[in-house]
């Protein structure tokens, strides 16, 4: 049947589209920079940049100076966070992101709202531009992984009217669960743009000792550094602390200099970050240097010269794929996302942990893999908005039962 | 591959599981009624019953002494409606809502959490149990409908871990969300269990004007009446009042009595409303007479004995379908849902309205049709989630991309 | 000692002040509107306008249409009304409401916040601007009342800076209070500048059922007629239905023509609703008229030309004092209030209330009384907005002890 | 005039009053401490304990262990600090603590509730049951310090019912305030019911490094030791770090033994906390120790026992008067409060701290000060609870204007 279609696409009056991005964290940030960029540099396009969550909080590495440095000034900042760190105050982040997004979009009229992946807060833009009937696009739906993010992905899909995702199956999983063909667009993932352009030269140009501070050793990393990135996982957030602890141990072991960047806000950070601060007082944390936050490009430079990559950060799995960085990831929190060959999973205990690293060591760095990307994703997406219908009606898409 | 599934169904140890059931309209209360009973009489289940939002509101119709009648009794109460009747009180309803809810599951401690169908503030009952690692059952999942809802419905379900759902068409159409098939189970719709009872002896056993008040003439109900139930549709809020004034005029030109019941509260309920009080004020209502509120029984009573039943509720697709009763659907609330031969679809237009109601009236009552049930879904769902599993954690189930 | 001040006098870099004035409710407009109109007309001030709470509500009587004829163009809606009318969701409303005015203000950075009166929910106005360190102004404090009022008044005159009072007595009050002398200006109420218009030429220049249609019988005008107002009070919110039909009691066995005003949102609002619907329905209301709002200058030439008002509205103490208009006060609302000569007291009690309006009818019109003003406030308000020094920072200001 | 006054003290039905008493910092535990034990144990009052804010926050000193230890079950923890520590995210956490309180009250249906001293968020607890109408005791109103506490705590006093004050020179100020004499009770500071306690033995009875860890240096404690407390203050939120590097370097320069305990959570807590840890990481803290909480008695203990107190608390002006211990006092924050000859006052400068500090340390311990009670304050509290009048309705008590 056909569907009611609302129909602002300039030209006629030349007005550009209103589009509106929400970032809620450092990492969502580099994953949608290319495309803020090329949203912004669109002749159809005007870029409406809300800065929300944890992407405001100093304490979980603040991205504003580097947002700054990059040249965007936010139309909005939306603090959120309510403290504590448990499945209550989750659910109640979610709560006051929904009732504080509400009142930005009623001022800043977007004629689209953009979210990225599926961080558990935001499901708060999902539902605010839905149920004020703003046309929503999903940039990264479609994946598959391991953790309460599973259920916020593929929920927010449901609530989305165009869905921008990274590969093909992520494509064809998006169309199964009934959303139409003409509302899937594959366009890689923006984080790959980034990995695209430093892949193109990888000499680390900066010291990140001098640039970025952090506490800890100032290690050698010119004889080759292990990176480890590790987030805690929301369904065991209890166990987080234990959880990091078996990496703490692993990598001291190995005697190798460490860059290790501190996790998310997330139920459980807490457990994490006390389990980093336990071991640096009362262990030997000798040889490692901590990082809170970094510029994308920066952060990927390191990535790039790195002998093994460790934790389980979805960087290990999209630009390390397109970098060939060898990559020890970590339990539950990619699982089911399609990875490179590059990958080595493994699970939450020290020997087996160090040794999957020592494997990647001795393997060193792979081949370039497209799956996640070309390099070309961001504008892809600033295309894609400015030529979708604005629409908000949809049903799910089955013919025949 | 294997799940995480953390089983704890009584027997050895004997304590009955902890079951809240969040109702946050009128209609959902009936919806679910049968199902309630059920929990409460299950030796393995203990009911904990949470009422929400417009179920506990005066100028909605208050369910609450009908529950209290029922003999329930709530755990928790949740005011949590923001007055605007707008997109943004909506998303911000929504957002209290979550904030509100947290704290009661967090109080009750239940094992399960069920959420009934697809209104709009229902997606802060999934979300707060799911973030907050509770098993979340969720009830009419599956279907097709035209508006906000349909987004609501498929994003619960996908928050979801198991399906009770009401038809096998609905089950098919959760299998292909990528839903695991032993987490959807076809129960009927257990607010045709109702019907079924009310189907059995059909008599009008009460005089709905001395037990329910309400306001206008006391019309005479032997002779063939009209029952109207038109609810506001979110996209189109602005256009309720007009929508409300087709039907109010077809009726009136008509000039068969009529009972007419008050719409739930929405985004431009107060349009419904104010198209109605206007009308009473300056059109000629002399044979309608205006309900808030009734006991499910009684109201499907007065809908078993009518002649014809008219507006976008979804007791003329559902119940009505077992009971035969004649029904004219307006508009696109009720688009795509599954429907029996007794609904007869027109748009918001007066002399179309009109015209299908005289039709109806000419075919008169239709053979009973269990498209949504049989009348045992009450105790189907009791004995659903008291044999579940109690996992949380699930993955998109394709297999082979 | 002496207090840190920073002041941001213009004059040197000649940016005018940006003065943001909150109003929540129709009774606060009206009290307010002088003030406004002079805040906008000074050269050295930018008025920043904020309607929130039951003033952007239909059913009370949306004040909206009134302040667009007015020429005012609002900077910020705020929806923060709960609905349930009772006195958690009193609470919740403050709670909602310092959420969401703590944004506006970050959003519009006003270098002042003006709060008018005592309603419930205006504590978070000035919670929001003193947590914020912008300088607050209270209008109207240092009164005596007898409900939640008196409670939120003198907490709000703790939380302000400045202080523009009505009477000589309440500048007393407040200075009792621990407020420094120079913090406290009186201004007279701006309420009375109205009343001060329209006693200049009382004649009544139009239709009010033509131009404010409401519902009820078209009673006659020239003979001479009461107007009702009544108020729930918070702290006996339940009887707030059996208060209301004393009064429509009183009023329908006089047989007079009358003119009845819907109360604002309060807890208890509900009750005394139900309880007009009620006898509405239910008993004579045949020589009634309500209306819902009315523009501030046209219920004032109603007043004005009244034989009577009869209530518990501050109208009854404030404006009317100045056009002499006699006064049935009933119960507690107003207790403690400085009244002049044209006010009698009474309890909820339909003889008591129908004597006192006959003896009232008895006496006819007083003499003008300046108590609560002399009818320019406004331009006071606004100069001495314009001249106060801008701090924060204050301390009881008492000396030895 | 005579006051409705509902009176419910137990006698003739025998049912003990329900005293719900929030506590929101870790501060406000150890001050209210002896109350709570004398409200649990007296025959006619039962505790009901909620825990809210920082309270609940490891990173601020979790007061929850000792909670228990004490022997205190929290009938309700409140999760209600957003993070951002700044202006709007205090107004925002405080909202969220009214939404979030009323429910508990809803919940917990106390007859007195019972809120402490004069933090941002307390302001909640207080408005929540005001709203509510529930009886009001404000611990700790009347008194005059620097800061936004000011406005809060005189706020509360309007607020509140009953007030039950630490010194006389408190109950005359709440007096003149305008409540009435016979709702004012000093009954002494129950924090100093602990110093009292600890000033009869005050042997050291335990190693504070192997009880409570921290980090830092073990310093020798039996030849001198300085304890440092300093907390952000709020009207100066920006310059909270550059104040707290003064009073680090001129106890770094003194060279003596420090134990530093970290601020509450307060708009610029993270200034403070971010100076203790550069100043940890890039200068010379080689002979300081950190703690965050410790047992309200055995910190005390440690105050006992201390050569000088330094920062800005209140356990300065409080419980060191009574143990006679020489105190630095720094900027703002105890501006106006009473003090004994025991303190010092300074500004925020390196070279003035240390000299005053210098200074004390020549003095030596003071005679003992009961200006802020005699030890004896917890048992009177919980008398006057037993005791008031339950009435929520009062009146400015001024006589003659």
């Amino acid at each position: 049947m056909s569907e009611p279609v609302t129909d602002h696409r300039p030209g006629a009056d030349g007005t550009p589209r209103k589009v509106c991005v929400v970032v809620t964290a450092r990492p969502s940030y580099s994953r949608i920079k290319t495309a803020l960029r090329a949203i912004a540099d669109h002749p159809d396009l005007e870029l409406q940049f809300v800065v929300a969550a944890s992407a405001l909080l100093d304490r979980y590495g603040k991205v504003f100076e580097e947002i700054r440095n990059d040249g965007f000034v936010p139309d909005a900042e939306v603090f959120m966070v309510l403290e504590g760190e448990n499945p209550v105050s989750m659910a109640k982040t979610t709560g006051i992101g929904l009732m504080e997004l509400s009142t930005v979009f009623a001022n800043l009229r977007p004629d689209v709202v953009v979210t990225v992946a599926d961080r558990y807060e935001t499901i708060a833009t999902a539902i605010a531009a839905a149920y004020m009937n703003i046309p929503l696009v999903h940039v990264q739906g479609g994946e598959i992984t391991g953790s309460i993010d599973e259920k916020v992905r593929h929920a927010i899909t449901k609530l989305a009217d165009v869905h921008l995702v990274s590969t093909d199956q992520a494509a064809e999983y998006v169309r199964r669960m009934g959303e139409r063909p003409d509302s899937i667009i594959v366009t890689g993932c923006p984080s790959v743009d980034l990995a695209a352009e430093v892949a193109d030269d990888r000499a680390r140009d900066f010291d990140p000792f001098t640039k970025y501070g952090g506490v800890g050793d100032l290690v050698l990393l010119d004889d080759g550094y292990i990176v480890v990135m590790q987030h805690p996982v929301t369904t065991e957030y209890e166990a987080s602390r234990a959880h990091v602890e078996e990496t703490l141990h692993a990598v001291a072991d190995l005697g190798m200099p460490v860059l290790w960047f501190w996790p998310n806000v997330d139920a459980g950070a807490d457990g994490t970050s006390k389990g980093i601060r336990a071991f640096r007082e009362f262990d030997d944390a000798s040889h490692m240097h901590f990082f809170k936050n970094m510029a994308p490009t920066d952060f990927l430079r390191l990535i790039a010269n790195c002998a093994c990559l460790v934790g389980n950060s979805s960087v290990g799995i999209r630009e390390s794929a397109y970098l060939g960085v060898p990559v020890v990831n970590i339990g539950t929190r990619q699982h089911g996302r399609e990875r490179g060959a590059n990958v080595l999973d493994t699970e939450y205990d020290r020997s087996l942990i160090r040794a999957a690293i020592e494997k990647q060591l001795g393997h060193g760095t792979y081949a370039a893999d497209h799956l996640y990307g070309d390099g070309l994703a961001g504008p892809r997406v600033a295309q894609a908005i400015a030529e979708m219908p604005l629409t908000v009606v949809k049903r799910l898409d089955y013919h025949g039962g």
